[in-house]
């Protein structure tokens, strides 16, 4: 399953909407078969992959896969009749398929004779497939906003310089999370400010092969010459202003994981609506005391009322001068909505005790 | 060497001024005679301590004691003539003694026949002695400013409430690092707006036996009945906005570890000052995207200004809604006085590179 699983994470696969799925076939004295995993929509799935690449050599053999083979007909046919016309003996899977359309194959499998087990690396696999996932049961692609700020919240100076509040090891930490996203999303005024280019690059500075789509939100009109209208990527510009209208449309694209790199509006506008569902915050060990705030206005008065973050990951990068920390969390979103307090009662009681 | 730090780093003491040091006499075949360790100002040193429980089973033994035995005459004489009178044959110290005023004792005793050997757990001790080797060398008390703020920099809602940007663990460790201290020192304004107790309280929030001076500076006068001028430890109002002058009174009054607990406008005045020699900051997960910044103004208007910090420790502190991260760090003091660009050529080569 460790080596299904390897499989099913191939960097740069798949694109657009489909979950990330991979496969071994073994033999029934535990030699490995085939292997295969998911491209993206259209093509072939990971169990069809590795038969295909197995021949007659599937019979009598075990699959093991990360996600339970399907039982609908998409644009591919169903794997579970597939496992079965090759004569596959007993399927091994992780996580159930949440997608109530697809689902049922493990059933159907099981009515057939075939020996199957459930849930080993569940949760690995789960993880894999978050952000599809969520949009199954969101209907709206996942959100990580990251940003990066002082020790005092500030993530330019007061003139506007910000390079670098961000370290090497930390840009280089944040080209890799880019990379595992299918949308890159700022706002007109970040184009038009800083003309970033959005793609995703190596230690080299150089773009690699699959680069996820550059979405630009906001009225303003972009400027032509703008590097990220450049034929490196893909770029597309969402005339809104609405961080869920933006978000729609993002997803009947099929995309399913956006990383917000807006400025302080924008991502103020995405915490309102409660359209963050993931925090990426690098911790510059430097102070300015003046200079734009990391995030703009929340509409929040008072210290009960804070949106409050669960913290899943706190890692050190680099060290000495280039070191800066990485934070990684979940808004809680129950605590912001309950929180505001009603009146001056909540308040007095509030006094800080030192 | 080990169980000799152990007993130099006896909780509470010493009191005023003096470094921590401990002593362990070893007889010829490597057994306990006797241990010590220095109380304070005008106690008996580590060595006169263990010696004066050792009595006649201190001829020919070993004293292993943290700190180079002291060749001068203060309040208690010299530890040098004191180790060679009992008739110790050998002596293994860690630190050799910073002080101009006390060293030379290792030469004196080598000279007089002694077996000297130094060095072992050197850098342990000096820890240990941090800021009172600080004090020998720059003449003022070692200052650690501590705060706490919001991932966007904010120390306290747009209403100023405050309870509690901090989590219970964080709080706990503050308290820890306070009683590490010999004086806590607040504005005038803190004082008037949050009366804080500023005393040392463990987990059951009892004060414990030995707390340092709150020391309060600032030009108002202090309200009657504020909780900062009770009896549960020393008060001190420091007449002055001047960090250099509070720094300098408090030198001449012993302390040797100022933890600034300050606001924003304080915090800035010594930050400005360079006269923050550590930095430990808790940063909680939480954004109000309004209020009070964590620090004033610090006359910096470019990122190449930026107070750059080495960062010496992380730490997570507590678990899930608790979690906050310990961020504990040296400000780079050449940096800072280095940076300031000239005009206009170095503002352009600063934009934002994404």
């Amino acid at each position: 399953m460790q080596r299904a699983l390897a499989l099913a994470a191939t960097p740069g696969v798949p694109l657009g909407p489909n979950p990330r799925v991979g496969c071994v076939l073994l033999s029934p004295a535990g030699d490995v078969v085939a292997e295969g995993f998911h491209r993206g929509a259209g093509a072939p799935h990971a169990e069809a992959d590795a038969l295909a690449r197995a021949g007659a050599h599937a019979r009598g053999a075990t699959a093991v896969v990360t996600l339970e083979p399907c039982h609908h007909t998409g644009r591919t046919g169903p794997c579970s009749e597939a496992l079965l016309a090759a004569g596959v003996a007993r399927v091994v899977f992780a996580q159930s398929d949440p997608n109530p359309v697809a689902a049922g194959g493990a059933e159907a499998l099981r009515t057939a004779g075939v020996d199957v087990e459930s849930g080993l690396l569940a949760d690995e696999s789960a993880r894999l497939n978050r952000a599809w996932t969520f949009g199954l049961v969101h209907q709206r692609p996942f959100v990580t906003w990251k940003f990066a700020a002082t020790l005092d919240g500030r993530s330019a100076a007061a003139d506007g310089t910000s390079r670098w509040v961000s370290s090497r090891p930390s840009r280089l930490d944040t080209h890799r999370l880019r990379g595992e996203c299918d949308t890159v999303l700022v706002g007109t005024s970040t184009v038009v400010i800083d003309d970033p280019r959005l793609t995703v690059r190596d230690e080299h500075d150089l773009p690699v092969a699959h680069q996820p789509l550059r979405a630009v939100m906001g009225l303003r009109e972009l400027p032509a010459g703008r590097r990220v209208l450049d034929d490196s990527a893909e770029s597309l510009h969402l005339v809104t202003r609405d961080p869920a209208a933006a978000l729609a449309d993002l997803f009947s694209l099929g995309r399913r994981h956006v990383f917000l790199e807006g400025g302080p509006r924008l991502a103020a506008a995405f915490l309102r609506a409660r359209l963050v569902d993931e925090v990426v915050t690098y911790v510059a060990p430097m102070l300015l005391g003046a200079g734009r705030s990391a995030v703009a206005d929340l509409g929040i008065d008072t210290i009960a009322a804070a949106m409050r973050l669960e913290p899943t990951d706190v890692t050190v990068l680099g060290s000495g001068v280039e070191t800066n920390v990485r934070l990684t969390m979940t808004p809680r979103h129950d605590t912001v909505v309950a929180a505001h307090p009603s009146g001056s009662a909540s308040r007095a009681a509030l006094r800080e005790d030192h």
